[in-house]
């Protein structure tokens, strides 16, 4: 049972899950600091929160459980301005879609706290951001990835563990390094590929007529698109190694592509698209589940 | 009103054409031709066939109209076969996602009877096919293109667009070289793209494990890459030229991209992010009607 809930970063997923919380009884009470003032007000008055508080050290300062939901480039700034003010037995986690830099920043930041900082990622998107689209079953079946520190103590990590799964999702523990590799495959590349594609078709002087044309494959292929800039800017930069190998890998296989269209390799273009098609129809039925 | 309508290709496209034409009541009868049998007898058992043909000629033979629903590489040789057996006053149309090529094709198989190939493509994909795939109204309030050739007689187009019209679709007119451009763009190169990134994770040796931890980004993103892949090599033969044109455009993208993200250059990437999103988001209440 928590006591009282710290949320920094009162938007979609540090809003739902206070709310995913408070529905399943184990929190107390949640006081939540932002950037946005409306946003908070919301919040509050969505049921999200049940305090506003005006810095992050008073946010923090009487609370037991701490979740850190900025985009993760805030993450640095923020973790220097609650270490002072941190209880000595706050457990803390967070939703970064990225854990390697937070884990840096997490060490820079809380010294010998570090052994009650469990990172976390839960694996649940969406275009909407805000306190507003905020709701207490958005985790419900969903993955959340724990990459816990040599350094935390086997109840800390258990303790963050039932907080999502009381939040009806479904805890699965990696390494940093492999969670972020693997997310820099099937979700960073995925979202760096679609934004430039749209970003380059809206500079052009056609763009309407081309938008005008557009059909439902475009619609799917483009959605994630539309996905929080900010937030997007930063798990770029936070995982940047990890993505530009895998911006390398795309690119060498849009250029094979290219030289079997080229050379009207009907054969081969075939086969690839065949290799493509069966292994994402094998995926269909989980895939559709999310 | 069509006395009888011969399908060449009896699929996804081709059955739901005859479906919605005889819920509209203005077909007799349908009779169809297409490589397998059993899909031939899937489609006259669930009633998109009246008929089934044992030729392409057999097919169009009392036929008052054809409509040709192959995949755009099998077209050639289709026109040749049924050019002997088709009426004088036989009225064609095709369902093609590329137009020069086809109209090449009709070029060269039709002869005189060009004036009465009416070339079309409807904007209504999936990633089912074949005949019980079929549904009457999958062209409801999609858009249907038109690219009427100057031969064409403007009687042969209004009756072409008033079929399309029956099958409760919008027909939109252009040429042949504006529509190929434009659906290489927003049509052609995004199931390339989604096709090479799933099939270069596919062939990792760490897919299985990738994979487990797509979420709903990557099932969006991806969900083309399950489509056709006969059809989309022909698609991709057929429209080479453009098509080759928009993979240098997104690889340039990329290029872009990936350097603003190897400099670190935060500014530039929020930036392209945004231009990106603020496009997409502009698109959402329009492509989610599709």
């Amino acid at each position: 049972m928590i006591q009282k809930l710290a949320v920094l970063g009162v938007g979609l997923i540090g809003g739902s899950f206070a709310l995913a919380l408070k529905r399943a009884g184990v929190v107390g009470s949640v006081v939540g600091y932002g950037r946005s003032r409306a946003n908070l007000e919301a919040a509050r008055s969505l049921g999200v929160l049940d305090a506003i508080a005006e810095t992050p050290g008073a946010a923090v300062r009487d609370a037991d459980a701490v979740c850190l939901a900025v985009p993760v480039g805030a993450l640095p700034t923020l973790l220097a301005e609650i270490a002072p003010y941190l209880r000595d037995d706050a457990l803390l986690t967070d939703v970064g879609s990225t854990k390697q830099d937070v884990i840096l920043a997490g060490r820079a930041a809380l010294g010998d706290r570090i052994v009650r900082f469990v990172p976390g990622h839960p694996i649940a998107g969406a275009e909407d951001s805000g306190a507003a689209a905020a709701r207490p079953e958005l985790f419900h079946g969903k993955s959340v990835i724990l990459t816990p520190l040599p350094e935390n103590r086997a109840e800390a990590v258990a303790q963050v563990s039932a907080w999502w799964q009381a939040c009806g999702a479904e805890v699965t523990v990696m390494e940093a390094e492999n969670h972020d590799r693997i997310f820099a495959a099937v979700s960073h590349l995925p979202h760096l590929a679609a934004f430039a594609l749209v970003a380059e078709l809206a500079e052009r002087p056609e763009a309407a007529l081309f938008f005008k044309h557009a059909g439902s494959g475009f619609r799917d292929f483009t959605r994630i698109a539309a996905s929080h800039p900010e937030m997007w800017r930063d798990i770029a930069l936070a995982n940047q190694g990890a993505l530009l190998d895998e911006i390398n890998r795309y690119q060498e296989a849009l250029t094979r592509l290219r030289q079997l269209l080229e050379d009207g390799d009907s054969a081969a273009l075939h086969a690839l698209f065949e290799r493509a098609a069966t292994a994402r129809r094998a995926l269909t039925s989980y895939l559709d589940r999310l």
